[in-house]
């Protein structure tokens, strides 16, 4: 692994459980095991890293949904609640994007673009899921638009991670897993 | 309004927008227009104060919740649902307890036990509404638990916030709100 991985690695691990303000350069190159000066020689600012993080994750989710690509719209929602299920661990970790949730109005507008993005993407990707499975008759979504869908989705899984931060609690992305199979009417075949 | 007031509504403020990390004492002090001092003089720490802040939004969702005591459990939820409107304003705050799950391992322990009784008195409040629209057969919740739908509504209400910080969008709390009107199979009464 590369010390800009290293650095990358550290960082988002920071945001996922201190958030984007609860640590400093010095934190940082402290976890990584480097000065401050080598930090500086990777990235020039925090706001640098933050934009580096997320489009890093950015991208293992287009790699993730990828892997799935072509299998069944319910096939591909089980995928991405899966993914969740992994950022979150023992309800240690937010979602690095939606960690930046509360520390919004507190960061650059150079990052707030990358989280505005990064959001595009998520509901990118599940309203093309939803759409799908609406069309191939396998969710039931009635008169509601697949865009609506595809929020609630986000809604519930981030939020899930919020109440396992606060509880300690991993149940919360299950129950909220079930709601959306009962919700969309469909059996997960694994 | 006392100046302890004026304390707590300028910490609430900066919680619920730039998290409990990204704001000094001083940052504080200068949003109320008294000096460092006068602010301990109230409050000794920046923990005495989040756990101040939590402790009071606890009160207010108690007396929101006291307003609509006797009504019906559809009746209930809407309040609830407003609620979360009106915190949210337009995209602009998060939920002042929601806002500490970014931060949650760089908090103290006091504030840690804070936001567990703040959660629980959520999920009670909710578990209660969803057990009685059950039991009179206004809400249809199969074989499912009353504190898991519960776990999920509070997913929902406080991911439609992260997202509404992430987009500028103030859709995501009404896209959830008639996601649990069609889930739980009700129509509000207004």
């Amino acid at each position: 692994m590369t010390t800009k991985e290293k650095i990358l690695d550290a960082a988002q691990d920071l945001i996922q459980t201190r958030s984007f303000h609860g640590f400093s350069f010095q934190d940082l190159a402290d976890r990584v095991g480097i000065r401050k000066p080598s930090l500086y020689h990777h990235f020039d600012s925090k706001d640098a890293i933050a934009v580096a993080v997320l489009e890093r994750a950015a991208d293992w989710v287009r790699t993730q949904s990828a892997k799935v690509e072509g299998k069944d719209p319910a096939a591909r929602l089980e995928r991405y609640f899966d993914m969740f299920r992994h950022i979150h661990g023992k309800a240690e970790r937010m979602c690095p994007g939606g960690s930046f949730a509360s520390v919004f109005d507190g960061i650059s507008s150079s990052v707030q673009s990358t989280l505005h993005r990064f959001t595009k993407l998520h509901l990118d990707l599940l309203e093309s899921i939803v759409r799908e499975g609406a069309e191939r008759g396998q969710f039931h979504i009635k008169d509601q638009r697949p865009r609506d869908v595809a929020m609630q989705v986000f809604a519930g899984v981030q939020g899930a991670l919020l109440i396992g931060r606060l509880t300690g609690d991993t149940h919360a992305i299950d129950a909220v897993s079930d709601e959306f199979r009962s919700y969309l009417g469909y059996v997960p075949t694994k």
